[in-house]
């Protein structure tokens, strides 16, 4: 049994670098090292079985140093979990600028999500199995987090529904969960290295689901009973 | 809470894996309830932090009676998943049974299976989410179960292929894989009680689906490697 606050070299405590702090430039790839050797090892063998030890014998630097870089085991996994954030926000920004109708935003989107997806599995996997392992208010920051994306392809399908290119009986809402499903799941079985490289998942993928949208009708649903929120009892 | 055997054909109840116990006919009921209560609470509370005492209490029984159903933890959260397989596999076989082409059983397959999901979170939570936590053996019956429904929608999109419905570029592992992500993500994000009814969500994923593979054109795929890896990327 590996204890993650034994050995902590003296006055390492003092100096240990609070959650939000920016490393200095030259620290960055070091940083990065880390977060996917902690991202691969979390997936791997678990949250609860991976020491702050571990990480720091796949990075091969030694515990203390690692401490310079985070607080606790939780400041590793929550980190993993803010660079997804950061990278999922990084493609959200990159669509929005592109020069085109809402449908194909929402096509580029998706190849351009799954392809970032399917080569960071084992990010996708920890950011989708063990955020619930924060405390609470780690997790609300992540969960809040969401949001941004899931109010962007909503925004996508309005766009495409005002254009006439989505039919107005299909619930933005519960159609941009479909699409995360579809998205997000691929981290449960895709496998690098085959024949399937992660661009061709991504064209497949968003040629499926827009092509879906773009076909389907509906019955409509019942006038919604609250803002934003439906009642979680009945 | 409702019974879900009542929807199941004939006959269902009776293939159980076998592995597990058979209990006698009068503690059937019983059983469920048992399966229904953890399932509830190892979504609620985690299966690690959940100890068979909690299980019983719920159900208002001694933990002694427990015994009788189960041998230990880990079997309460193995005969969970193989109800849900169960369940899931008399979906298949009601669907086998349809007088309709592929397109159409793909399509009710589908909405069934949503509808089924969003009545049974729970267990389709614990299902994808713990099902890593079985011992090796047990582990192993699961994953090889999955295969059961895994190619029942690949066969159905070849069927499909076949008659001209499904384009032939669209490669049936794959979308087969889009399918079950948007069915059983639903698990994440789905809260019972509100506007949006089971009956709804399968009616709308099945028709989003549908029309996604149906309009979908790809270019090939490069041909199966005989072997898994290869050392030069194409």
């Amino acid at each position: 049994m590996k204890s993650d606050t034994d050995s902590l070299p003296k006055g390492t405590r003092g100096r240990r670098a609070p959650a939000t702090r920016r490393p200095r430039p030259e620290s960055k790839k070091r940083e990065r090292e880390i977060l996917d050797a902690a991202a691969e090892i979390f997936h791997r063998q678990g949250y609860a079985d991976t020491s702050v030890q571990d990480v720091a014998d796949a990075v091969g630097i030694l515990k203390g140093s690692l401490y310079y870089y985070i607080d606790s085991k939780e400041d590793l996994l929550f980190r993993v979990l803010v660079e997804v954030h950061e990278d999922a926000r990084g493609i959200v920004d990159e669509v929005s600028l592109l020069d085109s109708p809402p449908v194909e935003k929402l096509y580029e989107y998706i190849r351009r999500h799954i392809d970032y997806n399917a080569r960071n599995l084992a990010k996708i996997a920890v950011y989708y199995h063990d955020s619930q392992l924060l405390t609470s208010d780690r997790r609300h920051v992540i969960v809040q987090q969401r949001a941004i994306y899931e109010e962007f392809v909503i925004g996508l399908i309005r766009g495409g529904q005002q254009r006439g290119e989505i039919d107005k009986s299909v619930d933005p809402t519960l159609a941009a969960n479909a699409v995360f499903g579809a998205v997000n799941w691929i981290y449960t079985w895709y496998r690098p290295g085959g024949r399937v490289k992660p661009e061709y998942l991504g064209q497949l993928y968003a040629e499926l689901i827009v092509n879906g949208l773009t076909g389907a009708r509906m019955p409509s649903l019942p006038p919604r009973r609250r803002r934003r929120r439906s009642t979680t009892s009945s």
